[in-house]
């Protein structure tokens, strides 16, 4: 550690943990995906079945890099009693019979219902390259931040229930081509984004003991929104400008 | 090697080196970023200061990712002769005193010409997400695939000269913020990208002997297609139709 380093630690105390907390809660309200204009679309009607296709097929990308960044954390960890407690999360989208499908699984009755071919869906390859190299720094977040840092990087489930509480009623209200049953993934993620949240939350308010590493828990929050946001900023300048790059999944042509 | 690559392998005989360099050749003009409408404004001088700003600024995450790229490819071969050849790539980027500036160097002429901190530019925090993301991803596939695709994904310099001269002309004529001076970096490039390209040909086309690894080669080179255009994509969105994300580079803010 430098001594410009140093200086920063003994000029910047600890925030209490309310204030810590406090700081990572307020990223929700100003830079979560929720305040997108496409998400706004998304569960106010406003796209074609192609467009929320197109969402759905990217989308695909992410719940996909989920368990392997889980997986990535996990393996940095010596904390038995941690990786315990961690692991239900790769259930919780892999699944793990006999017990139920799996988040990934349950995505794949959504992009069904949007008339794609799994197959396609899963090899990514219609997927956008800006939506697979967001997904990829997410994963590569989680192996090279510090541990607390990289906990904390899943802490925009707090936001999650409203957006998802969001999309149910918006999506079931606006597109005939959603039921109950296509939406199941949404109403699994509401009961488990809380409980992965809340122990995440309580993990780092223990272990960031310095204001430099509570700060890159916050910085850790920003940066997933930010992940986020360029999903869907991808999915806008294709989809609804229209400007669809070469070799990406066009709603438009048959071959997709 | 399973059955079912070996049967791929024996049906699709190689390609002869003038078809794979056919191959290679045949992306540019269906893929590369010249035929960007963002290229085609920024050329055109259809773009004000704070528009060509914005991509100068985020254009130099992608300058500041090629000698990291290129340390990256050297730090896989066990080939001193390979890796003698290759260094001179990082000289051209870093530059190597007494001898010159280097295009990062040459880089951050232009943004002082656009009237940007060299330590904003530098700290990357204004630059969009989404092209962080491209440009590490740029970064990786180098590290990750086999060596001779890593090696092919830099021949996009094969059409590299007529776009830079394409910009240092319309440039030159449309922008009265640039001059030759400003300019500099890329008429480096219209020398040093030729004898790289036609290296990496050669050597591909040495290295590549199965259809499989030329197969993947050809992939390289479209993966690197698709990293440059998402970086268009993402100007576009931003500096263009005007959503900013939060936390980027705003030309209307003083603060930048």
């Amino acid at each position: 550690m430098n001594e410009h380093v140093r200086t920063i630690i003994a000029t910047h105390a600890p925030w209490s943990k309310e204030e810590f907390e406090a700081q990572i809660r307020a990223i929700g309200p100003a830079r979560y995906h929720d305040l997108h204009p496409f998400h706004k679309m998304l569960h106010g009607g406003k796209l074609n079945k192609g467009q929320v296709a197109a969402w759905a097929l990217n989308r695909y990308c992410y719940q996909e890099a989920v368990p392997r960044k889980d997986a990535a954390f996990m393996s940095r960890t010596h904390d038995r009693e941690l990786r315990r407690e961690w692991i239900h999360r790769i259930h919780d989208h892999d699944g793990l019979p006999p017990e139920e499908l799996g988040g990934l699984e349950r995505w794949l009755i959504l992009t069904d219902a949007l008339g794609l071919d799994r197959g396609y869906v899963q090899s990514m390859e219609g997927a956008l390259p800006a939506t697979r190299y967001a997904c990829e720094a997410y994963v590569r977040f989680v192996v090279e931040q510090p541990l607390v840092a990289a906990a904390a990087s899943s802490l925009t489930e707090l936001f999650a229930p409203s957006i998802h509480r969001e999309r149910i009623a918006g999506m079931l209200a606006n597109y005939d081509f959603v039921n109950d049953n296509v939406m199941a993934y949404f109403k699994r993620r509401l009961t488990q984004a809380p409980r992965d949240s809340n122990f995440t939350l309580e993990f780092i308010k223990e272990h960031a003991r310095t204001r430099e590493m509570q700060e890159a828990c916050v910085a850790a929050v920003k940066f997933k929104t930010d992940m986020l946001w360029a999903q869907l900023d991808a999915l806008y300048l294709a989809y609804v400008v229209g400007m669809i790059p070469p070799g990406a999944y066009n709603p438009g042509e048959k071959s997709a």
